[in-house]
């Protein structure tokens, strides 16, 4: 009873199927985008001379960070421990968990996953420092742990300054315990529309965590790293020298928010690469069609999908199965059972709805991947 | 690779286990008080005399379909394919999909799942039906349609009058096929907050659905059942006479965002029965405190959640995996490690992201059951 299978990938995702012939909803990604969108964000971190370490909570998929650490990545981040453990079971071998994990289970497990792969952990408090150290003290093990910088977000994180170095401090004092480096990331500028507001906004996170890296070499405590940086500020993260260590995910795919966003002038470009492939399963009238995916496929937290190939159409969603699009007078529409391929609002939350990914190149389906951190929130 | 296992239900989730030992997050359920809802439904069914067919949209699980057959409900409802059969493999056998399939793919598998348990699906197509006939006539089956009305919600449907009458002239021409009904569901209004203002758009949805029923009786075709109704109209719905069967979903759970509707003065009231089990992972100021339930545990679709007990607090999304809680001056927070139980803002979307569903009595875990439709979205 406890362990039960996953869904099993839509009919006709097999190697050698046309695109046509996979049926919907199903969660697609492009393979050449793909590979050339991790093959450009690799050529930026060493041009740039960041590492890059992305974040897997963008696709929660072993085979996509396994291309990414061949192309350069020095290891993977993960927002959640099972996320964490979930890649480490497919062989992922260096996890960045950029969260807080607290309580006695997560502790353990925390312990457990640090025999087997290179982890590491953040901190924003003393409390959970102490109690940290008991279990690897009592586990026998070194765990690594950064200590979370408040930027200025109103979200976790210790202040610059006095309590970061205290919490550092109490780290490289403990025994079972490494202080390995300071975590500065903040998610709510990543979609800052203007560029210039959103360098501003990462260049203010920054001066944050510059702070709190002088209070510690004032106090002589040896700062291995600071990472952070997403998708929409990793060139401005990148250019002040306060990051060593970049994380960017949603890159690999690409959404309709991030497409939104004006390009920094310094960043490279990248293409959409991920797909939600519908059918239109109701064709009523001349103004609209229905679409068999809505807010159960498509999250709508940062906005409804586009549909490439349709520009005078529009997406408004109508429940948890449906997505209507609204056909304007004169317009084409697409025919009852044709499919389209849509661009999700934001990539990260419309992947953790699918088990599989249907791996396409040039509309013939070449691979299917499990999403192994499906479902992985705690 | 093509079958996966599903994550593993959260840490401490054994039977006995006391509810504080339960690892975060985790989707409870209150087995008291989903037992008294299934009760108050039933009860209502009974008294008005119409059929009860829950929608296990929200709740895809087989334990919850089974206890509500248990109690008198004449099966259930899907809202895809993929959550049928998922039911019906885990030993339901009279399901109505209240949607469209469309496709050769999806027409094929109904054909295969009308060997095994009754079941039926929505037209409001001629094309689609002539192929649900060919199927139907290849794979020697009997195929149950209902017409869907469009009851002016501008999403799928047939208008009432020719359109209807037509299709199911179709179907009861067809061998293979057989008109079981009209599908007369409005989704939209479940959530108008006044009763009067809700009532009166339940009602002039029903009109559609009678204009529908008399054109069929006109032409001499006998209709078995008008079929729809949600958790905020049902009492609406029975009290006209259109309907002989409802289809309330949400009753079993609630959520915050039906906590707010104004109740009908005619209707049984539910209690609140799911919670997402979550814990406060950062404690960093005194304004706020930091949970680790954001919007992959919590969709942000119909508004936040609520923290019953914590009467001063709200919360505020802070990111997919981030939930914060913001603390007025003066007010008691709760602290660092400590778990909230969190009313979702919607329920069905929010079972649609978990494995499993945690069951307690008293504080106590009593049983877990798998989610057997989550992600069940083609």
């Amino acid at each position: 009873m406890r362990s039960q299978p996953r869904m099993r990938p839509p009919d006709g995702a097999e190697p050698g199927s046309v695109l046509d012939h996979v049926d919907t909803p199903a969660l697609l990604v492009d393979l050449d985008v793909l590979d050339a969108n991790i093959a450009t964000m690799a050529s930026f971190a060493a041009e740039t001379g960041v590492s890059l370490r992305p974040h897997a909570k963008a696709h929660k998929c072993a085979e996509v960070a396994r291309k990414q650490i061949a192309a350069g990545a020095v290891g993977i981040c993960c927002q959640k421990l099972s996320e964490a453990e979930a890649l480490v079971a497919a062989g992922l071998d260096d996890v960045l968990v950029t969260n807080e994990l607290v309580g006695p289970a997560k502790i353990r497990r925390l312990v457990e996953l640090a025999r087997h792969a290179t982890v590491a952990a953040c901190v924003d408090d003393p409390r959970n420092v102490a109690e940290l150290a008991a279990a690897a003290h009592g586990g026998d093990v070194v765990l690594a742990l950064l200590v979370e910088v408040d930027i200025g977000d109103g979200r976790c994180g210790a202040p610059p300054g006095e309590a970061v170095v205290a919490l550092a401090d109490t780290i490289e004092s403990s025994p079972g315990l490494r202080f390995a480096g300071l975590h500065a990331y903040r998610g709510g500028i990543q979609h800052v529309r203007s560029a210039a507001e959103r360098r501003d906004a990462a260049h203010a996170a920054d001066e944050r965590a510059r702070i709190a890296r002088e209070a510690l070499a004032a106090r002589g405590i040896r700062c291995d790293r600071v990472t952070g940086g997403g998708t929409g500020t990793f060139p401005f993260d990148a250019e002040l020298g306060v990051h060593d260590e970049i994380q960017p995910g949603s890159y690999v795919f690409m959404d309709a928010d991030y497409a939104r966003n004006e390009p920094a002038s310094t960043a490279p470009a990248f293409a959409q690469s991920l797909f939600v492939w519908s059918t239109v399963m109701s064709a009523p009238s001349s103004d609209r069609v229905v679409l068999d995916a809505g807010t159960k496929s498509l999250p709508p937290d940062s906005g409804p999908p586009t549909i490439p190939g349709w520009p005078n159409l529009e997406y408004r969603s109508a429940g948890d199965e449906h997505g209507v699009v609204v056909v304007p007078p004169g317009s084409a529409a697409p025919s009852l059972g044709e499919k389209l391929a849509l661009v999700p609002g934001h990539c990260d939350p419309t992947v953790n709805l699918y088990d599989w990914l249907v791996c396409v190149r040039d509309r013939v389906v070449v691979d299917v991947w499990p999403v192994v951190g499906r479902g992985a929130s705690y």
